[in-house]
């Protein structure tokens, strides 16, 4: 084995979820290599729905602006069913597919493709990542003695090209080695996970085996008034969801019978698929002549209950969670999974964590895996026809099947509520992880959160009221001390592998206050302190930012009168005049809210967030103590 | 003479004027040739400053967006003094550097070379568009026998590589061909301008001899509170103007004694500026050791009267109007007189129009260049320590040139309306070409600009009326009808050579508003209309986009009902989705406010926009007639 074949990091399947996990090392310079058995990154249809937190994401690793530029927006949800006036289909209502101000991306859509082109053009520019197109692991083996040791290629992996038979075009042009070792592994590789069967672990659920689903992404000539927006149409005859694209591109998914789902399985001729939809369209005509990519699937909904083995084995995305794509979050969660993994194993391998770290992937990612799946079962309540099966949870009773009026308002009154529930929380800005080594708790001696956790670094979550502490940062408008230009604060916490340390100062130009961020300053940056090395230090990769936000009005505040913490000096570029900012009102609307959006008093506090931008930890200026502390349980001691 | 010789236009200069010139033709698909005698294209120093009306042009070509996240943004302007308190300097004001709402985009700074480098990668795309580095011309006639036939290559001209020590980086590895043919020729090649030279042509004006300023980009480490803000600074050792820049770079500008000046000019030492600069920011410190670029150079302004040569020969840029760069206007002015001119030149050249629209570039642009002079005589009286003799005209008494306090507050008052003006009308967004051949009059037979101009195609200016005849559109947010996005109306005007014209159809739910909107469709669609030959056709370069802004509620609009003119249906795409618009409040702040922005009636009216965005015509929905009209005064008839 020489050292040419050893990685870091293997990652298997270069999709969305592999392709996030391989953006993470990228950044953090971390020696990995991707297996995908695709001769080439995918060219149409899968995935198109990207959720605001996903532009979030992408846009900390710098691809959030061009992404969004490309996609489609979903501004409006139409609901549309027969009308009982002329029997043809009707408008029943129009709604905003998101909740405004939540985030500065909103609901979007653009194909997969493209997602995976941006990354892969990142992932290009970093060498340290390799990537072999059109390439198969075939078998794997954990070294046993070397298991308890982070720091050894404990991994060994066979690798094999992939009998392609579309071409090579290949990232990469040397063969793939046949064999590699790794310290880490990542089973990106979807539903029919080859590493995920390696381990043992299966996909627990089932499917609706009479609840069938055509799709085609097509350019359609339509008269139909809404094919613009992304609808919902419940028909006497099926139900039809249309999802608009980038371009003129339109996804259409359209509910099957099981004899016509049969009849498409045979001959994969799309006209079967544009016939039902005519139906269903009625009195609207659709046609088209382009089709570039179709697919049916089966209803179905499906988890693994064990997201990583020895800490040693990751999966993540579909390898771990399957589902229908109605509500357009797969790739979205999927995504999340590996950007949730990625920092914590680029800390682990740079030694700024211990290996424990890693336990917490699953204990954060699990249950979000497990809301998916079940606000999947709801959404597809909500618009499969109830005569192919889907109206019920499957334990319940099979009578009600019959289409009856007073059912189908119920049904879409729960329809209705999911599509709210999707357009906040279930976009992926709500996800909460619970208390960990990594999320402390909002401390109070009565809550059994606390439990495991010693006081000493319970949160002080009443000092900013609106954070939630292991979510992700709502983001807001801030002035730059030094320029007065406004930020989104988000654009301020790139995925670096570096925490962010927010001070809320609030008025400093009060000497108490002034004071006690003096005070804070000094306590972070004492020669002592474990967390003091932590700070701008110069590897990103578990270092902490800091960052002061302050009240006062600006012009009053000069920068040069502040610690050194919050303006270090390069020699190289001199003074860093990115981390003071102001909480004023500007030229711009929406700034000068900061304090009011996260509910700071104005004794001011400090938030620590992790590289993923979720909220670790919140204390007052004096509690550097127990930030010491937080990091301390999760600091490397040498193996 | 070879064809491969023969271009349509050749640009001498690859500087920001001959590279926005370049990146017309390059859009509109005429063969050009650039000849830049330097070996690459800029690299440090030199222009800096983009305004808003720069970043609209340059995202017209699809390039705004990225340049605009590149930029360091100059939010505030700060004025300082020597404070009569302690001796040093004191900050007077603080104000903002531009008016908010006029742009999208707002003043900004980056370097020349970047604006160069994103120009250059737009070209390189299109193979049409030839760049000659190392090059200069040798000589040029315009044989007169052709002189009068815009479709022949009528001037000839000799070129050579440039004697550049530099070494050579050249984007075509081809030598200069020693001859080359062109149709028109555009000179771009800066103050010291070759072609103007061998026009015979001068820059007229005078230089200050007393009047001198030394710059420096550096990266400074100082205690300046205001380092990252546009300062003035007039102390009582000399007046100093800051202008901070992308990254942690600062360009500063330093008023020179004579004595320092000619210092400065024999060794080239920065350590000259600075010790100036030292002494006017006391008490503040600023010292660097990164200066990648310095400078002097003699206040001056001058103007060349004459922009064009037989509307054969262009001149654009410096090489038709120096000044001295207090204001940051000189790269955008250029850039904004290439840009007026390389839209005509291409609809020349496809037969889109006569040759004699070419006349309107000197029409249009001179009297932006003199008031530029003007005001860059202004700014300089309001920056220039009187000492030094820039305090009064050159004809006024020189008696007055001791600083006396009243005085000095008087030219304050003076800088301060100079700044009011440059943020709102100097920043080219208030740039209004006077009727001529390409904008019509806002007709009354009282007014003088009328006269030559046919009663038929005045303009009915009543009907929208905040939109200036000749002056660029105001942006404003409108809701897609398709899919009730909020668009920048600005965004759907690119500069393709196409014309863009809006109808303001009104409450289109009203059958009078609606039948007038179908009768103005179908005079638009009349076969024996020259107008309706432009609609929609298939090259852009001279055609005429049409686009309906109506203000009814948009789910009682069915795009289906309207007329095709409106949603041209493609073979390959379907239905053109982006013509029809609502005035609609929708989901975003900003929207639903375009008939009132425009101050348009219910009744409703037609704005025909130039491919360039400003305003050429404003008539009812009826006026069919007048567009025909005015389309026909400029219409080529066959050579």
């Amino acid at each position: 084995m020489t050292d040419q074949n050893c990685f870091d990091v293997v990652i298997v399947g270069a999709g969305p979820a592999g392709l996030i996990a391989a953006t993470w090392m990228a950044q953090t310079g971390i020696r990995t290599l991707v297996v995908e058995k695709k001769p080439i990154h995918t060219q149409a249809g899968h995935a198109d729905g990207l959720e605001s937190r996903t532009l979030e994401v992408l846009d900390s690793f710098g691809l959030g602006e061009r992404i969004w530029a490309e996609t489609n927006r979903t501004i409006e949800v139409c609901l549309w069913s027969t009308s009982s006036l002329h029997g043809g289909i009707s408008r029943d209502s129009v709604q905003a597919n998101c909740t405004p101000g939540l985030s500065r991306f909103q609901e979007a859509t653009l194909g997969q493709g493209r997602i995976e082109e941006h990354l892969l053009q990142f992932v290009g520019r970093h060498p340290n990542v390799h990537i072999l197109w059109d390439t198969v692991p075939t078998s794997f083996i954990i070294h046993n003695h070397l298991e308890g040791l982070s720091s050894q290629h404990a991994i060994e992996m066979h690798l094999t090209t992939a009998k392609s038979k579309n071409g090579v075009l290949s990232s990469e042009k040397t063969p793939a080695p046949a064999s590699v070792r790794a310290k880490y592994l990542v089973g990106c590789d979807g539903a029919h996970s080859w590493v995920r069967q390696q381990l043992g672990l299966r996909l627990e659920g089932c499917s609706r085996e009479n609840c069938h689903w055509g799709v085609i992404d097509c350019v359609p000539v339509t008269n139909f008034p809404d094919i613009r927006k992304r609808c919902i149409i419940k028909s006497n005859v099926g139900s039809v969801m249309i999802i608009p694209r980038e371009d003129t591109l339109v996804r259409i998914y359209i509910e099957l019978s099981p004899a016509t789902a049969a009849q498409f399985r045979s001959n994969w001729y799309p006209s079967v698929l544009l016939t039902v939809l005519g139906d269903v369209l009625k009195p609207y005509y659709l046609v088209t002549s382009d089709i570039p990519w179709s697919t049916i699937y089966t209803v179905g909904q499906r988890i693994c209950h064990q997201f990583s083995v020895h800490d040693r084995v990751f999966l993540a995305g579909d390898a771990v969670h399957t589902h229908s794509p109605k509500a357009g979050q797969g790739m979205n969660v999927s995504m999340q999974d590996s950007y949730n993994l990625g920092w914590k194993l680029a800390s682990v391998l740079r030694g700024a964590a211990s290996p424990q770290i890693l336990r917490t992937y699953q204990e954060e990612r699990l249950p979000i895996a497990d809301r998916l799946i079940k606000f999947d079962r709801r959404m597809c309540r909500g618009i499969c026809s109830s005569r192919y099966g889907e109206d019920e949870e499957p334990d319940q009773h099979h009578q009600q099947q019959q289409a009856d009026p007073s059912h189908e308002k119920d049904k879409y009154s729960k329809l209705k509520d999911a599509l709210s529930e999707e357009n906040s929380s279930a976009a992926g800005l709500a996800a909460t992880y619970a208390p960990g080594l990594l999320v402390t708790p909002a401390g109070s001696p009565h809550s059994p959160l606390c439990l495991d956790i010693p006081s000493s670094i319970w949160s002080k979550s009443y000092l900013a009221q609106n954070i939630v502490l292991g979510r992700r940062l709502l983001d807001t408008l801030v002035l730059c001390q030094s320029d007065s230009r406004p930020w989104h604060l988000q654009q301020k916490l790139p995925s670096t592998g570096q925490w962010h340390l927010l001070v809320f100062g609030g008025d400093i130009t009060a000497s108490t206050q002034m004071a006690r961020v003096m005070d804070l300053a000094a306590s972070l940056s004492h020669p002592l302190s474990a967390v003091a090395g932590r700070i701008n230090a110069a590897d990103p990769v578990g270092s902490i930012a800091v960052y002061l936000v302050h009240s006062a009005p600006r012009l009053d505040v000069q920068l040069a009168d502040l610690p050194l913490i919050f303006r270090p000096l390069s020699e190289r570029t001199g003074y860093d005049y990115g981390r003071v900012f102001a909480d004023n009102k500007g030229y711009q609307d929406g700034t000068g809210r900061a304090y009011k959006v996260y509910g700071i008093a104005s004794e001011g506090c400090m938030v620590l967030l992790r590289p993923d931008q979720h909220c670790a930890y919140i204390g007052a200026l004096e509690d550097t103590p127990a930030l010491e502390a937080f990091f301390e349980r999760f600091t490397t001691v040498d193996e």
